[in-house]
């Protein structure tokens, strides 16, 4: 048996020997053709009225973004997308992950606005009733916090949900202005080669990002999943930079000053910067590389019985298209392709699912994303070798997730 | 000029000599570049605090489903998506629109069963945690109630914003299982044509589809846009019919009993059937036709000056993807192309777009779909010369708005 199996061979190995024989294994039983079901209570009575704009249902309260904020400083922290209670690719609005620096702003969209000055030819001033009259796309795509699944860098694995651990990432479909529009209009200077974006909210939240980006791909982003953005989301307001690490996505946007250089702010010399081994530090390190996670079964599900599970997960790229998911259900021994959702979107998750028929083996399953330019997302060894073990952002190594003998999921370090 | 005029053409017809030329025609104020903005009040304090779900944004209460309702059995009606207030393409899970017969049930998915029987070798009953091990996959789709837009047949154009006379459609990501998967373990009998599907609601409502169409695409849909499916729209467990009216999209699902021949239930006899001209009932008319219609600028907002505004609005087809959208700005005697945002996915919405410069002239706005059959949306004149004054169901004629001299936006039918 070659390192890289078949698809085929894996599901034979399995003892699948097809995804529908192997289905029957699941245990539900088999009914009388002539045997009604018990009527449920819910057919003998009227119920619930419509409403002007729904809600989860109540058996689903635990499904929740998980708050880690400072308790000294409440407004600064971080919630967590239950990615292992999620499925398919969008992340519903009420379950986008958040990262604040001083809380959530409370904005008056009838009276915010956007300057866009500096090294321009005509300063512009701009409120939220001129930007919606302006041309808009939609852009479905991912936005991940640099600091998303930097529990990796610790000595020891932890034991946390799958969303829980690598959370700090979201995927959704964004409509605004393409920034390249008002930046035409207000007309760049030769030497405007940077943009400091500033926020509206209590931390004054400031960064420095290159104008050619800006110009191929960002959104000034009024919608999320078809309604205004959530406040949360940066309401009115957020500037969406495709790949781009969360911090460089402004929320509550009310300033692009273009500029011949970085400003240095505290966000991209303090923070938002990657220690090497060599102790010199890497700076500006915007684009979130590819990454993949098994989210189906994971830590704080267990396997009830022998059988077929579907292995399924998210995939992304900050670089573009995922080309390719490798699952390994040997800690990285051997791997197999597993099948890719349609549509693949750039910069987007992609969702990616496997059959395997689990007999009781001792298992660790892992998956391996591939992107368009052909980089492969590393094992931990490998980028630790990279990165050195004192890192904090732009953790994407594999992530492994031990099945024991009785169906027990831990997360472990793999190779 | 021919009827079918190039969009090059039109653009100049409009005064626009390019997208960008025409935009600094929008009114927003040049401002001094060393001035600063003054700093709001939303930067002097901490914001608000995380939260385990989100909600919209307090100024966005009035982006609302509007309900409309039986008052005397309040559980039957529907309730609107705001079209008109959204944009981009997937509908946020708090705004898809909502059809109940008898109210929302309140089901728990641990005592929820579904049960296929009939006409199969080997009927299965399934609970939803055996559903949730089966391979999944996501869809993103349309799905509409077949009396949506059915003001239309009135003889005067009723006055309601877009969304409240048309937003019994939505669009979302549904993620579940292929019946195909379940109906091929169930094993058909060779007469097994039909499938009686029921719901657990207190209608307890059924319909009868053809199995072909269930073996092609449908999909026992768990997740909605990521995340639970909502009760409103069938938690735990709803049946979606990609293209096909809302009816059969049964909701609250409980039972799929295969049979040889339809079960002429009520709502496919004395309801959901449509009167032709001649006299006779039209039943079983499943798939939505190619429809589409302007969101932006309708009805309900108005055009406060002169200037560029960008049309903009919504495609799809029951029957697959949307090819083309033209736009009319004169009553129908002349058509351009819209941009067709990408990506364009079957029996999806399609987001459309076109910059439109207004000198204060009287203007009639139209959008004509086409879908890849090659069915091009009738005009309202010919919908009627074909299905008479009387119909009720399936109304997909082209939508007019009138632009009065002074900006004013109303609901007009054009030829």
């Amino acid at each position: 048996m070659t390192k890289q199996q078949s698809r085929r061979a894996f599901i034979k190995n399995a003892g699948l020997g097809s995804l529908l024989g192997g289905l029957s294994t699941l245990s539900h039983p088999v009914w009388s053709n002539t045997k009604e079901l018990d009527l449920p209570e819910t057919m003998t009575k009227p119920g619930d009225d419509f409403s002007n704009y729904g809600s989860p249902s109540e058996h689903e309260q635990a499904v929740i973004r998980w708050v880690s904020s400072n308790s000294s400083a409440p407004g600064n922290g971080v919630s967590w997308s239950p990615l292992h209670d999620l499925h398919g690719t969008i992340t519903p609005n009420g379950l986008h992950y958040e990262r604040h620096h001083n809380g959530v702003p409370n904005i008056d969209p009838a009276t915010h606005q956007l300057l866009i000055d500096g090294l321009v030819e005509k300063p512009l001033i701009f409120d939220i009733k001129s930007l919606l009259r302006y041309p808009m796309e939609s852009r479905t795509c991912f936005i991940e916090c640099g600091g998303n699944s930097n529990n990796g860098w610790r000595s020891n694995p932890i034991q946390t949900q799958a969303g829980y651990a690598h959370g700090l990432v979201s995927n959704a479909e964004w409509t605004g202005v393409p920034l390249k529009l008002l930046l035409e209009e207000a007309g760049l200077k030769p030497n405007a080669k940077w943009i400091i974006a500033e926020a509206a909210d209590g931390s004054s939240l400031n960064v420095s990002i290159p104008v050619e980006k800006l110009m191929d791909d960002a959104l000034l982003a009024l919608y999320q999943n078809g309604e205004r953005i959530r406040p949360e989301n940066g309401y009115p307001l957020r500037l969406v930079v495709p790949g781009w690490e969360g911090i460089v996505n402004v929320k509550w946007l009310r300033q692009l000053r273009l500029t011949d250089q970085p400003a240095m702010t505290r966000d991209e010399t303090a923070q938002y910067t990657e220690l090497l081994p060599s102790g010199k530090a890497e700076q500006f390190s915007f684009i979130m590389e590819a990454k993949s996670l098994i989210t189906t079964p994971s830590l704080g599900m267990m396997l009830p019985e022998h059988g077929v599970y579907q292995i399924s997960g998210l995939a992304w790229s900050g670089r573009g298209k995922i080309s390719r998911v490798e699952i390994s259900i040997d800690g990285g021994d051997t791997w197999v392709d597993a099948d890719i959702q349609q549509p693949v979107l750039s910069k987007a998750f992609t969702r990616f699912n496997l059959p395997w028929k689990w007999q009781g083996e001792y298992a660790v399953i892992q998956s391996r994303a591939t992107d368009e330019t052909g980089y492969v997302q590393p094992s931990r060894d490998r980028l630790i070798s990279n990165r050195g073990k004192h890192g904090f952002f732009h953790y994407n190594a594999i992530v492994s997730w031990e099945i024991t003998e009785e169906g027990d999921i831990n997360h472990v370090y793999g190779l």
